[in-house]
């Protein structure tokens, strides 16, 4: 192994320096192997300036910060880039040019750092067009399969929850009802990990439709029981059972989901079914920032290594993962086959019940 | 001095405890003097088992954690008491009930911990029926003259900082603006330090209203320099020049600001006028919540100190104050005469601008 | 199940408040079983009023909490108690006081929290006197079999990670060598993670016996490349290889181990040896305080369900236990039978030397 | 003004980059001023490579990071610098060499940040050799003169207050007494002002001597009113009443205080005496590093920025300052006249006393 190149996609994770980090100085240090840094995803193949070298000095420092050094298109995909032609977006199909710089770098390897969409592509590159990929799975949703945790989660997981921490003090003083609006479009697992974490009254996530008059019950037994507030992790992909919208229109009042979330939606739809006052915040971007906790920064220095290791052991299409501790492989097809979910048979759920939280599906 | 009651008033502030506590252990280890809670604000004394002692052992392991053990209603005014009768909200002086209370109870000293509305009502109290209050600045806002600090606002201003620090990066590495609605409704402190404190490009505080021109060339100007992100630290009072609105509506499309607050406003227009790709994070409560730094856990431990002193010396109608690193005490009157705003002369301002921070004003 | 009975025993570690509140919200809400609580480890089945009720109320609040509200004796152990007799200390075997109070008391099963030497006695218990036990294991060292990772430990390393970050830039920019002792009698699991996560330069664990030629050949390449600083994290249990005590005598001067651990006589011998100017840090009990992580919430809050499940299916002499994401159990007799070290044939410690970590062996 | 030089010495103190980039921005975006650093102290004037231009560029970034990107010599004093020569060290007076350079740079103005050593160095440069300096007062000492606060004590004052809040719990569950050892050679700032925010029991500052008796009858009382637990801050620079040592030879025993610092000290003089089971942290060089807090990072904007202005304006000699929330200017010599200490007519010192707490000397 001589040379390989390093990228970035998606979102912002903490923890995706580290990885860098771990790739340059297992390949440069172990392996005495050239490493290349792509910048911008995928976009760096095809952009000027976009392939550039990474030395030890580059990875200086940047353990403990969040962000990339290489930058982040959001899923720029070669097979379907959105170019600027004559003023128009057009889309186009860039993948043979992304090969033909490949091979013109004499590339032994490239490790694609991403989430569930950067990784697809990965593999579609394996696939179809016998790129040496090693993927390596970033995401603070905890949505892809085949490893135990993704990186970033574990930080994203601690901010949310103290965020909860705070708001609880608020909320107990002040007979509040607060509810924090958490990331998680598809796959629940911030707001569950986080709300259990948090000591949350009512967790909504993507995998359990919701009743608002389930949230309203709850919140009821508490005050009745003497609780005068409560607290409500929502992930933005909690959506009401059957489908309808949460909020509705009443009189000339129109609440548009294009500005509030569904944070905003669950307030407005609990003051007029509960006639409680709430408070909303919406977490954003701060999920993603940050310094990595110790175990993103132990998982990524792990899976930036084992990456390497793996591109020189010839290992292509593989994905980097942690199971039971252990830091292994998987195959790209597998881990990617199907998207992953809280399980709702887990005991994670069964714990959430017991602690009386409510999952706004009784 | 054989009996005093303590009461808190208004939003939550981190450090509350803290004074209670200070209040407690000196009037009862320094003066032998009995102390009485008041339950949620000037309510307590109207209310049935509003008022209740407070012993050590109630205000052991308090010092770290934020809200107040008291409660606190918003802002419940004796003079304009909002109560049901027959199902509908009508609005009654209950002052004389607060009086007779205070009177049969035998209070020596009350000692009220509020921000401007909670200590207007003391002061009040004081002036027309002689009740002997005592005040204690509190307020994340730090929008009350003659202290140098409230207590609340520097635990307020890390929260927002940090949030910025989290913001820096993933803006960074993702090419995106960034956008922070933090709390200050008149006053732009919280936004104004916080901003300086984390870097921010453009910090929008009441006192200064922007021009959202001005706010696009800043942007256009650091993406020439070749930085393609900002942070915009924005005070939810924040308001352009000229009064106009933020917002417009666009063909069939409507922004109803009840659902956005100032930062969705600027986020969309920016997105209008400048064409950036923005992202909106509202922190809302989280900055009333959590555990006091350093210096608001000292500055409450010495104020309710200091109240407890003024007390015994029969100071009433005065306020406990911070003064060049010393805790002092001012009259009320004085201190409620004018609202406190960010100074535009302050080198603050001048710090900002030195800084090459926008204020939206240039 | 109608009754059981919880206690902690040992060291602090975070946690243990989040272990009792999910035993008791899961027995008294799912199962509607009274829960007793057995204060200062096995001490409190002998002691006057050691065993108290815990109710919902007794829980509320503790999750983000530090300690235990049960309070732990150092383990008190049953078989051979330490107590005052006439003055002077004599050893008891009180076991079968605690049989007959557990017998008298009707305890279904008795929910033990511990480390290894509490666990140990749980076991005796069940095995030689048939006690219904199951074990949670606690310890910030994570040194027990059959769980990925124990609670408390998550919590702990960042705590220690955190210490190296901050050490990180004074050792920059002041060119020292940074000595940072953390816990870890027997297992380097602390210091190597928090190595790996805060970027250490040398990392000295009890597992592998080190040479002080070798931390400082370490520190001299570093200074010959350029880096004037280094960075040692040193577990409390680290030696050196051949069994010689790291430090001497010179001449009149003594070095005590008394007072000094093995982060000062590393300083001392890096001192004679190098001549470099080290700073050392002990950072002791701070790693066994402060409120839990996420990740150790969480798995607290699964553990104790898990603990209550398993007792209300009558699984004595099991150990919860977590394994590649879920919650399992194991038995306690397996988990205890050999101590736990780090693998020296693990990827974290090939990870360590590609991260260009001295491990002191090279 | 067209050309000013900057420099830190002393020991770590966080903010010491963020009074740099104010220094760097202001100069070049008010003043269009040229900036040089100065590597190492006074040391740079007189190394090779010692002098390198700073560009906004090099102060991008550095804003929320600790240490400094100048370095810092440990008071490398030009009027008696250590040099090697011929093997030996010996003293020589660098001075000249430094105004040498100085004027061979056309230097308009000469920054220095720095401590109580640091500044008298530059007083003397001033008022002896005319050098045009601005002094910026760093310590997390807090110990100069005619400022409120200096930069760095607030960021080390946190986190001596989480050290306190983290063996809070600790002390509690297990009946301990936690001693922690701060920093404060001469000043106790640090030890009080955390000791009070972390609710310590006992502090001990170099300020008022301590009796060991004192300490121990507090614990005792403690321990008779339930309270089986104590902490205890102490200051490295606390001592005991009398001048005598606080530890003794017992039989063949020897404590040598070259290894164990006051913290160790009283610890084995507790443990004698009181017969209490005690354990020691010592916080070290913790409490130099981290990220700088808000009150921090703010103050050294506004201290950087306000030290180019007084260049600008020619006053040198001068120190920037705090007083009563503005930035101000005093004269170095004055600010240097005498040490600055805890006042023990200061409301602090009353104010710890009437929380209950021990100075060791009632």
């Amino acid at each position: 192994m001589k040379k390989l190149a390093v990228l970035t996609g998606g979102g912002d994770a903490p923890g995706l320096n580290a990885v860098i980090r771990a790739v340059v100085k297992t390949a440069i240090l172990r392996y005495n192997c050239e490493v290349l840094g792509v910048r911008n995803g995928f976009d760096g193949f095809v952009d000027e300036g976009g392939i550039f070298p990474l030395t030890l000095g580059d990875v200086r420092g940047i353990l403990p910060r969040g962000g990339t050094i290489l930058g982040a298109a959001n899923r720029g995909n070669p097979f379907a880039r959105k170019v600027m032609r004559d003023g128009v977006e057009v889309v186009e199909d860039t993948s043979q040019r992304v090969i033909e710089r490949i091979q013109s770098l004499n590339l032994d390897a490239l490790i694609v750092i991403g989430g569930d969409g950067t990784l697809r592509i990965a593999l579609k590159l394996y696939q179809q067009l016998s790129v040496p990929v090693i993927g390596v799975p970033k995401t603070i949703d905890n949505d892809i399969n085949g490893t135990d945790f993704t990186f970033g989660f574990d930080t994203a997981l601690n901010t949310a929850m103290e965020a909860i921490d705070r708001l609880h003090t608020t909320a107990e003083s002040h007979h509040r009802v607060m509810i924090l609006e958490l990331m998680g479009r598809d796959a629940g697992y911030i707001a569950l990990y986080a709300g259990i974490a948090g000591g949350a009254d009512v967790i909504l996530i993507p995998e359990i439709p919701f009743h608002i008059e389930s949230v309203c019950a709850k919140i009821q037994d508490r005050v009745a029981a003497g609780a005068f507030f409560s607290i409500i992790a929502v992930a933005e992909g909690a959506h009401p059972a059957g489908g309808e919208r949460v909020y509705r229109m009443e009189g000339d009042q129109v609440f548009l989901p294009r500005l509030g979330g569904i944070g905003q939606q669950v307030a407005e739809a609990l003051a007029a079914s509960c006639g409680v006052e709430t408070r909303v915040t919406v977490l954003g971007h701060l999920q993603r920032g940050g310094s990595p906790t110790a175990f993103d920064r132990v998982l990524c220095t792990r899976m930036g290594g084992a990456a390497v290791r793996l591109a020189a052991a010839s290992r292509f299409g593989r994905m980097v993962a942690l199971r039971g501790g252990e830091v292994v492989d998987v195959s790209l097809e597998e881990a990617l086959a199907r998207p992953r979910r809280v399980s709702l048979d887990s005991d994670l759920i069964q714990t959430a019940r017991e602690m009386g939280i409510s999952l706004g599906d009784e």
